[in-house]
């Protein structure tokens, strides 16, 4: 099955306790596609601009990722700088240049058209109703979004709330949407904006699913599920963490028959693996030499952690 | 199996977006074995004022609590004052009148000496110290401390460290005592200092326990466990949540005739059963009327919330 994905393809300046990085391949994109690339044919729609060379291009091509919809405009691809401190949950923007990002008219190749997966990166919500509306045929619709379409561009991000069967965001970001404090309440407000489900981020805490009542033709449940994540010693760099859980979750989605509730949980599990194996190194790095069998190996580790033996 | 539990019986006002109570039956130790008692004896060693009645003494007998250890002293009894706003997970205490409690020495009833579980809730290390010493031969000691004691009684708490079987407290007195905002470095370091477990609260999103080269009887994993909490959507009062957790947890654990692994991981799930019930009313209400069909119907939500199906 095959996943379109739309979002960007950057570069990223960080900096950590562990150390610093300079330019490093980045984006919402790139780091969903890297991890949804080890469950499902991925195919992605971004611009970059000249400064992205066919190495850059060669670390997604190696994963199998179908690169046709990367344009290149003149000029510098989207830059992102970034400071994390502390508990390094949260990034400190330095610096944001969009570059070419600015102007991104995304195109769908002819090639892409029969994608049965969509997801809709972190970008402004105009162009996630655009290309969404072009497809649609598409079997799911799973999307993220951030404090800053939430806030200044809430009428256009409602049109794409309402089209969405899987929306993810965090906790903040949900209660921004929401305008509720509570988790409860919020996720209840979020999914009377549309979505039929709703994946809510938890960083280090894990994540926690919540269901409308037309989540899944029919299959819903009114209970959420709550998937852990992995305590870890060595955060070398969350950046990607949230777009690399997104890869993980919807790459496994669509690597089965069919979704049902089990197929949801195992894919939030496999959400929290890919999202830590995202923070071991600086960037992409760890997402673009993982085998099949390390995955499987964390998503074990993921159960035995939170699950108590079989009942008698 | 006897649980023994020294700590605090106080009257709490509090006030949260759902109301507001004055003076009612509260403190950790009252907490404690409210949420204890729906699995094992349980015996408090306490001191309270004249303002305690024979109502409020009621309350823990009518739980079949033995309150002969509950010492009357002339005076007013520990009374605290506290508030809950936005997302309710910190108090913001008003006042606190310490009262009889100021000179509390811990006197263990004769009755009391066979008790093979002992609690230590949290009260000033010195005292903890105390009662502990005087219960050499205990099955196992688990303790609570609290951000006071952390940081201006650092070398008395440090005694009581090196005695615990099993430390449960909150991520941010685990990052206070350790100085590491890593959780999986915080914890590392806790247990360097003596308990041979711990388990790390994390409020709204569960539990973590972690586990000592020596925890439970060379039955150590090195692997740390992830328990859930439940997303509820009426928090009426989050005091003695974390108390209701210790009175779950360890309440369990006294009940089974050994502590395996699998014991503790059960534990902490029944800790956040109890924990969650605590939230639901004012006070002690809830825990006062519990029946044991009603929690092992949260266990079983609980476990159904966070567990994938069994592997085919």
């Amino acid at each position: 099955m095959s996943i379109l994905v739309v979002g960007s393809v950057a570069f990223d300046s960080i900096s950590t306790p562990h150390g610093k990085v300079d330019h490093c391949l980045g984006g919402a994109a790139t780091y969903f596609a890297l991890a949804a690339s080890y469950f499902a044919d991925v195919r992605v729609i971004a611009v970059v601009g000249e400064d992205f060379l066919p190495q850059h291009e060669a670390v997604l091509t190696a994963r199998g990722i179908d690169t046709r919809g990367i344009e290149t405009a003149p000029g510098l691809s989207f830059h992102w700088m970034g400071a994390y401190a502390g508990a390094m949950n949260e990034a400190e923007t330095l610096n944001t240049d969009l570059n070419v990002f600015a102007d991104f008219e995304p195109k769908i190749p002819a090639a892409y058209l029969d994608s049965e997966y969509l997801f809709l990166a972190n970008i402004d919500p105009l162009l996630q109703a655009r290309v969404r509306n072009q497809m649609p045929d598409v079997k799911l619709v799973c999307g993220d979004t951030m404090n800053y379409w939430i806030s200044a561009h809430a009428e256009n991000l409602a049109k794409v709330l309402r089209e969405l069967d899987v929306l993810l965001i965090n906790d903040g970001e949900a209660r921004m949407l929401s305008g509720e404090q509570n988790a409860t309440k919020a996720a209840a407000k979020v999914l009377s904006m549309g979505p039929k489900s709703l994946v809510m981020k938890h960083g280090e805490y894990g994540a926690t699913a919540f269901f409308g009542a037309h989540s899944f033709a029919g299959k819903a449940t009114s209970r959420p599920f709550r998937a852990p994540a992995m305590p870890m010693a060595e955060v070398v760099d969350p950046t990607g963490a949230g777009d690399s859980f997104a890869g993980g979750f919807y790459g496994y989605i669509a690597s089965q028959p069919e979704l049902t509730p089990e197929v949801f949980r195992r894919a939030m599990f496999y959400g929290g693996v890919m999202g830590s194996f995202a923070c071991e190194r600086f960037g992409t790095e760890r997402l673009q030499s993982l085998t099949r069998e390390e995955i499987e190996t964390r998503f074990k580790l993921f159960r035995e952690m939170s699950h108590l033996a079989p009942e008698i």
